[in-house]
């Protein structure tokens, strides 16, 4: 095992996603930051990359110039892989440079701008050798992993009913009009796609569903709203969905819930058990039973799996929150990707990818096919 | 003001609800229970009569005879109202003898087995000038009148989304071949009516919303699920709701939410402020507003507004729960009869009645037929 | 079993403590109200009657009248019991001459003025017959009487700590010098003895720790605080706590703990479980083992004992509170004052009575000892 | 500002604090770890070293050869300062020697095994120019700060009370007996020093109480317990407290809480506001307040101090924990140094270091002396 080189796809000054992925990547110890296009002018770029301690030479003024400078490296300096934490548009070009380029990739959801891209961006994935991790983050919980684990066991049972809800209020006012960064491209379609709120936040929710519950959303039926004054996409939906086992559920997100922070939270019932988890206070599983009390388990705590257990660093007690879930990803991205270097190539991801990728734009445009047809039934 | 007489149909030894009305009537003795017809035999009305200390002569065999015998007793002695509390099926025919026979009425909900029943009891009950209350108790939580409050003082603003569940577990298993009567008369079409879970407590999340926004919903898409064995009824719901200012919300209840107790909550977001409130906690009422951080309110808390502590007997802190929000309505009932009976033919009532009980109805209606003609929005 | 007759003494207008008394002695209809001293002067005590529907004739001026003229009734019109409900200077007298002219007694908490009272008090208790009930009401709170069994049934195992707290903040400015009643007489060391908040609300934390562990508190030592301007008595205390089995902890008590309802909360510790118990919120159990995670009870939830449940009215998940907790005491009193009418002189109360009295008088004198003394170590 | 070179004295395989101190260094990017004496034995601390993937020749047998060695090194590779993360009786030696050889120091807390060698290092340190951070980790979590923030500016008032509790369950049973290097160590008091559960976590409690209020506890009267099998030291306290400006309060802490987790919790009550803060789910602060309703402040949520915002990374709702807060020493100390290396000799540390490090000492002496001495009031 050796440390990593990761190369760096925007995440300037004023990124809030770049710096959470910088976190994910430095908390184990296995990766270095050596290079990056920090941002889409040249100058910031390297103002970026000069107060992350990145030497000039390698801070470049785009990813073009990065892959194409990197790979002409010596094998022991040059990037391993990138990350690209940019907005929506700018994701397929660049990991497609990176794959056809030989570089790994590490990339933001939601994986591309459209579904087209996605469903490309497979196809060049799938025939690379390369690995490919995608930042859903939240399946990287201790406590989801728990409630996954418990599913396995078949703890949980034939599942019959899930709840979710991804709530935030921070677009409740124009924000995107008073120069926010962060609000300007994400109700901007030609940056974030089809999906506003549907595709920062909708995904999350989607994903988290697919993967705590293990089953497929084959069908669901939206209801998208467009509250913010002169919004093109939407800050709000609501959707019931059915799963591939003939369950159903509700699934609602929204940016105009005024005063909620970070409001995910999950509910999953079986005909044996049922659990619920919310992102705001992370390292408690709330499980209920047929024959015994409602019971809390928490990260390394009495009775967690070993699975659970690998995905938390301290005791039980000892909060971990959301860095430490994005930090799952890189760690076992960056074990899996040595386990590759040193020739192992079967072992396998436990991290989100390319399938998880095209997954989150299929349910993007289900959902704005069926909230333009009335909420018809749509098959994703 | 003087304490007033109730007759009592249903509510035989082994009711739940029927106990419920009776401690919800004693609460603040302004009521007393004189007589009944507490089950559908004879001898079974006359035991639980007896137990209840009421005496032989007033256990009547049938609701038929409570309303001719007690018709005939002098003034000072007779019932003056009838509290109905048998399953649905049972709810139209009392109601309507009642009010031809000059009782004012106290009725359980859904008020009705059918539709048809619902327009049809509306009608009388007009024509009468009789009082009739509908026993949706969670209105007359103090917590809910404080979020009320809030709304019509605009400090919420213009409502833009609605998130309500009304999540049991209790029918997880087929609890209804167990000889448990709660159970069984709730999956039995002929004594529910067309809702299974969706007659038993989505009308009670559906008449919250519209009571706490003060918005009608006007539109809705359903899915309904039956998951229990056999099972005739919707044991599950998942609906799109649209309210007549805009809004949108997701509206779920169940029954089969494996280990959930009785887990109605509620989320109601403007463009000023939100608020959040669970009835398995349901004496803190969590707000959130754009320029100020999350504020918890309790019930004659510090800001609690005169008509939430109305509702409310003890100092904050000081926990009140189902019981004395169901008790609230029999207080206001019983005050404003005592008005009625004291000539004051105009003030106000400040329970749900008749209005409530047909929306109720076509909510059900609504959503059946949403469900059946696959989830189509549906007019309500 | 009967209706029982309650005649009150004190709980005129502007009480708090005697509207709880009513309607905790109305909840489960076994108790009925019929004559009353409410007020220190005739005309509000004959006006408090009236709002309450008692007829003229049994309103009386005094308590002295009320015995004297109560005892002279009919057998089956004359008051059973007296509910004493005044300030602490008046309980004593009161207590004694129903004693001695042959009715029971429900009297509010602490028992005395003083310890020598209360010693007095339980001579003519226990040379009398009659029933005494004390109204400590946390221990009649449904999750308490969990925690007791699960202690009796040795889950908890040999007991090792225990933290209670019970923080108010309602006398954290001089409320009493803006005439309001309930501060006054607390401040008043004619009306509540030589303990302020220690008395008020400190012999509530003691009481729950002795119910809940089974165990007798034999030594504190006291560090009580005047935080108030001008307060003669104590507002605040910190106490160390030893238990007769070795075990140890710590009590804290305020009324200026700003900000603060209701708080009472209380956890015990064993060396095979423990558990946690918050009154603002007492529908809940939290219980913590050595080889399984931590588990929540709830009043008729799953594996709640039926000590518990029959302690409780409702099924699970609908929460019942403070008023619920003190009907217990009215119910239990009742039901065994009817099984003592009825001859039955055997039956043991399940509600606290003069030893709980005497205990919490003896705890005020031994925490005001110590406090005097340096926080010395004092026996109790 | 240039990334710093850390050396790290114990933390081999097997420590916990360890992998703590080194997740926090690496946090935010500023640090990094480039040589250890992580063990007693030198072949484990090659081992420790390796598994690092520090080269071999900065694996050091033992903290004496560190620093013989480094110091030789060139001033732009040997290390800048030291981070020890032994167990207790390793304090004091090697830092000293790493104080007397030109190194900074960061320390873990208690942060001798003497009061003897906390003065003597406290005159070491003050008589050197060098840097010293003490880790005493609680201070540093967002809500902390913004609860001190609320202190400071009199939104609190004046402090009369205060409630602190740290409890444990960890070893409730005899762990120690079973290999367990966490518990063995502090069992024994020749690596603990004269305190048990008082010196690992009653010492946190002490200091966040005089953090938080910036007030001295210059009182003390404390009832230590041994519960578990055969113990030397503590395993559980209950201390009384009195603060500079007369406020009191009361402190519990325990290892034999069982089923606790880390649950450190503290309350502090003013005359014009109070707060609660658990660190179990340390991402709220709950206040309340004179004139208006409980309200819950978030890091980086509405009207969070500035100083609070500076020690968050993320956005509100994204939960931060333990990590979080214990990297936040390690950042402001990398800036205070980065600062003092540049010059800048006059900023101010805003992380705790050796006067903190001598209070906790004082403490847990006093409380020691106390609770020898039948818990008699102690000076601290």
């Amino acid at each position: 095992m050796r440390k990593l080189r990761m190369g760096m796809i925007g995440g300037g000054q004023g990124s809030f996603i770049g710096e959470v992925h910088r976190i994910a990547s430095r908390l184990d110890g296995m990766i270095d930051l050596v290079c990056g296009a920090f941002s889409s002018t040249p100058e910031r770029s390297l103002e970026s990359g000069k107060a992350l301690l990145i030497p000039k030479n390698r801070c470049y003024s785009n990813f073009e110039e990065m892959f194409e400078k990197e790979k002409l490296l010596p094998p022991d300096e040059k990037m391993d892989f990138v990350a690209i934490v940019t907005p929506n548009h700018m994701h397929f070009k660049p990991a497609k440079m990176a794959l056809e380029n030989g570089f790994h990739v590490v990339c933001d959801k939601p994986m591309t701008l459209t579904l087209e891209e996605a469903l490309a961006l497979e196809k060049i994935a799938e025939s690379s050798d390369l690995l490919f991790a995608l930042t859903h983050n939240y399946p990287s919980s201790p406590m989801i992993q728990q409630a996954r684990t418990m599913v396995l066991n078949n703890e949980i049972g034939q599942i019959r009913k899930v709840v979710v809800q991804y709530l935030q209020g921070w677009l409740s006012t124009s924000l995107e009009n008073t120069g926010q960064k962060q609000a300007s491209w994400r109700v901007d379609p030609n940056k974030s796609g089809i999906g506003g709120a549907l595709g920062d936040i909708g995904t999350h929710a989607h994903n988290l569903v697919e993967f705590v519950t293990g089953l497929k959303v084959v069908e669901l039926a939206a209801d998208l709203g467009k509250f913010g004054k002169n919004r093109v996409l939407d800050d709000d939906g609501n959707v019931l969905i059915r799963l591939e086992n003939g369950a159903k559920g509700s699934l609602s997100f929204s940016q105009i819930a005024l005063g909620e922070e970070n409001n995910l939270a999950i509910s999953v019932y079986g005909d044996k058990g049922s659990f619920t988890w919310r992102q705001e206070n992370p390292n408690e599983l709330v499980t209920r039973w047929l024959n015994k009390p409602k019971t809390i388990y928490t990260p390394n705590g009495i009775d967690t799996s070993a699975t659970a257990s690998s995905f938390s660093r301290i005791p039980a007690g000892h909060p971990e929150g959301y860095l430490e879930a994005f930090a799952n990803i890189y760690k076992n991205f960056a074990i899996h990707l040595n386990n590759y270097l040193e020739g192992e190539k079967d072992s396998q991801p436990n991290y989100p990818g390319i399938k998880e990728g095209v997954r989150g734009m299929q349910f993007i445009y289900a959902c704005v096919n069926s909230s333009e047809n009335n909420s018809e039934w749509k098959k994703i």
